[in-house]
């Protein structure tokens, strides 16, 4: 029986990526070593690591004057790092579509003033904020926000009115599937466990002057991205596996064409969920439509037993991991990148059996 | 031909290991998923991580008072969240044996007062100080050192007399290379990619009534032990590909019998590779005899162009990644838990044919 995974991450993969990476598990390159095996130093690793870069530069036009670096901890480390570095008058504003913005919200207060300057938590977060005229503060040294909220299903689809200020965000789970224009963003970081590779890695697109801020703190040397800028994310081992599989993901998408037809793919696969969703009797989706993201699509059908049987059943079809949050229930399927068109098929086939009977 | 990987690191790794993630890179345990692929909430993945922390337990005695704990960032982020987290008084002794002990020193200096109590960089980090009788602040909150000096092949045969205080110990290079007694410390880490698997994962086992220090400093949620103790190392995800090549290399430990069996092949793949370099009239060790590691063995030939040459040679006969670190030039051989005793002796065989020529 063929599967399909719906985790909103770690997420599966692309299958080409995945049978390359295991023909090479334990000879890359006729070395008779794993990648894992090779020294981060060696000659073989630094031209992962570069290509890489390379390729992910190309895939998303990144303008000469912003840095990629591979790091780790998680976006979760980000929500530090990000005002450890770049608070300068110890103050921030947040736009809050979740919990994960509003995780980032929290950790900056540790450090300073964070404002909440648009919310929409009291929609439950099924929807994003109107944006377009925000109260920043005079003194705020960046508007951090969420671009796709992976457990609410939400996403910006018109970036917030930044008024000459800083943008960073959040892309964890719609980084590279569609094109952006990087120039809108001062930095831009995604954890790679959704459509970027494995669990372990994350990438930072940082803007060259705002490695020159002068810190608010005595950062730990790990969490300054100078460091890293400097060393070309090698200044002490990386997670050199991850950042492997990262690059083939990375070859993959170019292969395929690049950031235009992953959009086009992507809008395709979402947009049959969401079609049959829309015209179904037993299940809904809570998000306003101009606001649906094309990753994570969260649906229920009301009552907690039939989502209970659904999951139960779906898996029993070879359908994975189409639990929703714990925080809002239900059911949510995550259309990543790696997702192909014939699992959202099998998907829309398995509801509108199960809804028949 | 076959081929013998020497590197300090990312190092090599055993072949049963590899083989076994191999046979289940694309489909494991039947889901017809990788586990690079797999949620870090499912069940299957919370199996994984539970039995690598039951295993580690097994393999190292390690009390019931002390918490595993497996982290991103390297032992370098650990020279931040050591200080971070344990710091009372503010105030810390070190002991310098080369490298990464100095670094970890000139961090904990960032965020307070850091002690030099033992030094060795008078005798080029050639051997150990004397850490009998240790002249300790009152007001120290530890005692930091590094158990085994990858760069300049020198280990602690004696623990330091602690009189009184905490020792963290820095083991990157010999955790589970041989049996240790976790109570000497109250807390150990190592990052995993020379003794415990691929990089991008490191361990902690610290003693819990240390993660109710009350911090002098607002720690950033992701570099607070608690955090990841309270949620058994999935606050949020942690890299679940490098901990399961983990759990395989412990497997694989307990296989071959546990610490006392390994340390038993240890000795004797480096006692084949001194014996060698003690009758050798063309390399030599710098390294005081009482203070040498079993782990990382320098030597070197006394001349830079025959070094080259030597190095240049072995590659072509297959044996990888022997250039000493850059800042002791030479050679190094490292002989971790996973290079088999074929792999020293076809080393000492390639020296051997090389000094009659």
């Amino acid at each position: 029986m063929e599967t399909y995974n719906f985790s909103a991450g770690p997420a599966v993969l692309p299958k080409e990526v995945l049978e390359k990476a295991k023909s090479e598990f334990r000879n890359y390159q006729g070395t008779g070593m794993s990648v894992m095996e090779i020294s981060h130093r060696s000659g073989l690793f630094e031209d992962i690591l570069n290509k890489a870069i390379e390729d992910l530069r190309d895939l998303l036009e990144i303008p000469e004057n912003y840095k990629v670096l591979f790091l780790q901890g998680g976006a979760s480390t980000q929500f530090a790092m990000v005002p450890l570095n770049l608070f300068v008058n110890k103050e921030a504003d947040f736009i809050i579509t979740g919990n994960w913005s509003k995780k980032a919200y929290t950790e900056a207060s540790k450090f300073g003033q964070a404002n909440v300057v648009a919310d929409s938590s009291k929609e439950n977060f099924t929807c994003i904020p109107d944006c377009s005229d925000l109260d920043l503060s005079g003194q705020s040294d960046y508007i951090h926000f969420c671009a796709n909220n992976t457990i609410y299903g939400t996403k910006f689809n018109t970036l917030p009115d930044a008024q000459g200020k800083d943008l960073v965000v959040d892309a964890s789970s719609c980084l590279l599937s569609e094109p952006i224009d990087v120039s809108d963003f001062g930095l831009i970081y995604a954890s790679a466990q959704k459509n970027l590779g494995p669990a372990g890695v994350t990438v930072v697109i940082i803007r060259e002057d705002l490695l020159e801020r002068e810190s608010a703190f005595p950062i730990p040397t790990m969490l300054s991205y100078q460091t890293h800028a400097k060393k070309n994310s090698a200044y002490n081992t990386p997670p050199t596996y991850a950042i492997y599989i990262m690059g083939l993901v990375f070859q993959w998408l170019k292969d395929l064409g690049g950031l235009k037809e992953m959009k086009k793919i992507n809008k395709e696969k979402a947009q049959i969920l969401y079609d049959y969703i829309g015209q179904s009797e037993l299940f809904t989706s809570q998000v306003r439509k101009e606001d649906r993201s094309l990753m994570n699509i969260p649906f229920l059908t009301g009552n907690e037993d039939v989502d209970k049987t659904f999951i139960k059943e779906a898996e029993d079809h070879g359908l994975y991991s189409l639990k929703g949050h714990r925080s809002v229930g239900g059911m949510r399927a995550s259309l990543y990148n790696a997702m192909p068109l014939e699992g959202v098929q099998a998907l829309v086939n398995f509801m509108d059996q199960f809804e028949r009977k």
